[in-house]
């Protein structure tokens, strides 16, 4: 590589009142910055350090049904199998140069999966999940552990361990995954490695509950057996009937006049890692939020960037300026310090309860690691 | 109080090896030590310093059925209410001097409420934990919060919270407190006061579940609203079904060959704070131990000590020298670094399975929060 | 061992407000409660659960002169070497029994150690610190690391570390021991283990630092080598001249008017663990305090106790309803939630500051570690 | 903002082994996905997901002679005040596409002050700090406590703490400032405020010890008064003399045949947060490095980025495939995972001992908290 053929820096004379005032010396002095790869800060303050984040995602809606139809299609055309590894089909936030990046450390994206057919074994430091927004009939296989997966399942996969996935059904299935690679690309923190080519029929087996929920899945419970705290969850699987009822509970209790939900008919559960009490993952934290029929959340300012998608119900998302009317399965994107709030707004097909069910992914452990975390909350008119 | 009328040291001359010689001088200098408050090393270093710890509390099991007669007497002669604030009969080691404390740091007792009775509300710094090994019909009032007892259910009570107890059942009951009284009493921490001496009607009412299990009681999901890590847990209740099944969950895997006891036959929950991971209560490990029908563990050491009931079952258990036969509702002690092992020996009178609970509780967080604790485990033969 | 011949449950049936109507049946059962080793509550709640802690010991002075005295004359006397290992001779807390425990949980000695002598090599699990009110010529060698002692230095030494000293001067030497024997007894946690007799002429040599203060003794620096945190400090001499720089500089910024000090006229410094930035070690704390001349210090009660040894100056010390005044080498014992004030009176025999120099240890790091550290401070009139 | 504007995705149908086989359908399919927004991950994979990290930065050496020029220039050319704040000059690293990113998450920058210039006050959540290679006579005014600055210095700067600069010589001076800027700009975490335009004369009294020294500026040493742990260090300034005082402690104890150096003739001293013993930052690690004449460190890799500099000495360093030879002022990056080696070579021109001293500062910290750490050492040949 001859790096001197590199020569990307290029600098500009400007006239203004924040400026240095113009002059051949000053040309002369920005020819030499150019020549040696120097950018001084006060041509680039405003953009590298504003007040307060101007982030460089925009927001934006994907729909479900979209996705699936493509995604279908993909299924048709695109072979699953070493090289490509995933048959998964990623957002890409329009701001962000074309790269499959939902938000600046964020990747979402469908993945699907046609009967019989298997995503081979392969490992990544990337902290991956699995959301099923519709849909079984596929097993992930965890560390050789096999872990079914159904609607309103959150399977979380810590990095650097084992997987792979097979449909045992007769049916195409679609998820959501959700990953941290543009996180990890922007750092260059990434290894990866090839496993198995093809699982053993041992994993084939489709239990009704994997070994990661038998060990881990009881409540305020660990076994004796374990190591201690460790820096993911070592349960594979949240399974919606708990994630339900824990909701159900806190809208419950508020009706009842006690405390327990966020905000008046917002109901809120966040997945953790049962060995420490925090996220799930190192840096992907992974809620599931309830907004009553007929209620609405008050705009909240976060930094950091969150991925939504609708799991039942549906409403009205507003994120900075933008307003969408959103329903089953739809995506969309809160970049770091937008307003957000949603409002349920029940239609006629909709299930009995008309809430609005969000489930959400946001970067919010390295904020929080990091002590960057900031949130404002407005009063809600 | 005249400090100097206290003149408690004695020191006496000793002609011994490791002492040193016998003179008028050293009977002199003995002398001053006291009249100075003053005890040499030389003369100590055996019993404060031995090569491992010995144990000053000694092995000794109670018997279940002899300490509910006593309670069931005690309920008809001792009132409950303020002043004495508990109807509460603790296990006095032997070699504890005739005060109520299991071992050096744990307090063990049976407490009995009658039909109708209340246990008025104080608080304390002690924790606190109560378990109940047969009865239901009491409900324990913890920030106003009823928590319905039952047999299996662990109900931990974090320090310095409000609490009492009520009997809305037609029946007495009973039940184990497991508290670190001699901790705070060896260290002079406890701080305590009163409360209402009537809760209110509305806490009177008999929920299936608590709002704390409402809130928190639902596996690797934690309510958004409520604040981060907390010294102790904010889950008033574990229940039985889960402590089971979880138990059962871990001899199964071992039966299919996978891991998950901590030894062959043996399964072991460790009851959480699901904030932190960590133990429940700052000062006092809780743990559920169940051992297959035929199966031994291996003669286990630890520094710190614990107490054992044995919730199901029956067997024989070994604490150092001494080996009794055990079965449900007898209570002992298992002192500093002696070795403890178990066996599980069904009787005709057993459930079906065979299987010996114990339930077990221990300072053990006392000794990691300070970096002491040790563990030996033994061959088993 | 014949448990059932212990029998050391006493209990008597009392005429009392708080207590149980007498009866015989009353009788009846507390025979029955002594013969089964059970006391209860009803009895000893007041002992055992008071409203704030009610101290086990007393507030006691020591004067140094005469501990010193004692101990010169155990210095001929006494030998050391293996059995008693250390000259070394404890206060004994007047209502502790006549066992030689400062307060509960502290042990503090006078050592002494003549021309030549050594003591011999040996490590235990109790946390320790050596600190020199006066003289020098002693080595300790930790880990064979041979670290000098000096007026004003203090030493820390983890548990479990080999440790031996050798006086290399002309003169015999004393200086203070602390550790934690009382609490490690309490909770039955001790370990021991004899080392070498003899150390090597290696060990011998006296270089003016030890090896741990040339990798550790550097302000906010740390060797890139060495391991992350650990329990105990690695650093094994914190010397007077950084302590004394320290406490001048926090008296010097509250004369220009900036914080530093505690309360006006009082620096203080903890010694800290410099991978972890907490205390020295996990069961000590250790402080100095200076408090300018004619200055006072506002009456403060903690959860914990403390001992105290004059360094310098001199000056009234009150501790609880106590008043003693004090001059250099002065001992004398802070029970728990006792309120503790100091006021320095400059003699004509004093240095020339006039101020009052309290090193202090106490079990701070214990109460913290299991969240039962409670403060108040009273207004200082 | 009309977001369909924005049609950044662009896909092509590659005839290649690792992707689906071209067809009309597939270049239907794949124009569905750039209108609905789409990547899949099967085009992306091999950049995305490398076995290791492939840094987007490359190794660059910037020559510290030719920095200082400009910056002088610079000096006479462009003001400094409100707007661009400081006359900082960065490194753009030449495969960052000319922005002003020494690596994807450092900013490294020449920072130049006249005699008697001002930098105005502000404050932002990019932590920072500053070094100083060379020259003397400014201070760093941080929460209105005035540092001054000598070479040698390490001065790190916590962030959102309100910071200016004033340079009270009569030389220019220069110095390097790193900061975290490209990691916050990439996850969009950053904040700004502007404060005050001028420090008062009481600021610009030049002590030679800043008080936050005084407080925190003691070996082992914490004040009382202080709150816990803090997330960033409260001590101001790290001094060359103790920095080069605690390296040669290094050598000398290798010497003598003790450990302390991290490999034959290398020794390494990390800069620590005394509240913690981490690192001084919450996102940057900086590390002062020593390599004794004649010696070579083993090649390393490290996941995550650094920049050094030259402090003293000179020699050849290797970044990948890329070898230089440095001398004082020096700057160049190491990205990602390249091995990177260091050998002194003494010069005539050099100081008396040869060595070569290497000042660091990485992305460490990030790594280590989201649990993306890696490390291998080569064996060095």
């Amino acid at each position: 590589m001859t790096q001197t053929a590199n020569q990307p820096v290029r600098l500009a004379v400007v006239d203004a009142p924040d400026q240095p005032a113009p002059s051949p010396a000053l040309e002369e002095l920005y020819r030499g910055f150019e020549q040696e790869l120097l950018v001084p800060l006060w041509t680039e303050i405003g953009d590298l350090m504003p007040a307060h984040p101007r982030a460089k995602a925009v927001p934006h809606l994907w729909r479900w049904e979209r996705l699936l139809t493509l995604a279908d299609q993909a299924g048709h055309l695109v072979p699953v199998g070493r090289g490509g590894e995933r048959r998964a089909i990623a957002l890409a936030n329009p701001s962000l140069g074309g790269r499959p990046f939902a938000t600046p450390t964020l990747w979402a994206a469908i993945q699907y999966l046609m009967p019989g057919e298997d995503a081979p074994e392969h490992r990544h430091t990337q902290h991956a999940f699995r959301f099923v927004v519709e849909g079984e009939g596929v097993w992930t296989v965890v560390g050789r552990d096999p872990v079914p997966m159904r609607r309103g399942d959150f399977l979380p996969q810590v990095g650097w361990n084992w997987h792979a996935h097979h449909n045992g059904a007769a049916e195409p299935m679609a998820w959501i995954d959700g990953l941290d690679i543009p996180f990890q690309y922007a750092v260059d923190a990434q290894f990866f490695e090839f496993g198995r080519d093809r699982i053993s029929d041992a994993e084939r087996i489709t239990p009704d509950r994997s070994r990661s929920e038998r060990l881990w899945g009881h409540p305020g419970l660990r076994p004796v057996s374990a190591p201690g705290p460790q820096p993911g969850t070592p349960l594979l699987a949240y399974r919606w009937a708990d994630t339900d009822r824990a909701l159900a509970d806190q809208l419950d209790l508020e009706a009842e006049g006690y405390a327990g939900t966020v905000e008046p008919g917002h109901a809120a559960v966040r997945y953790t890692n049962p060995t420490t009490g925090g996220d799930v993952l190192p840096t992907i934290r992974a809620e599931m939020h309830r907004i009553r029929a007929g209620a609405e959340t008050a705009p909240r300012r976060e930094a950091g960037s969150s991925v939504y998608q609708v799991f039942d119900g549906s409403g009205r998302v507003t994120v900075g300026g933008t307003t969408w009317s959103v329903t089953r399965g739809d995506l969309f994107v809160v970049p770091s310090w937008l307003p957000f709030s949603a409002r349920s707004e029940a239609s006629a097909s909709d299930s009995d309860s008309g809430a609005l069910d969000l489930f959400r992914f946001s970067d919010g452990p390295v904020f929080e690691a990091l002590h960057l975390d900031r949130v404002a909350v407005e009063a809600n008119v």
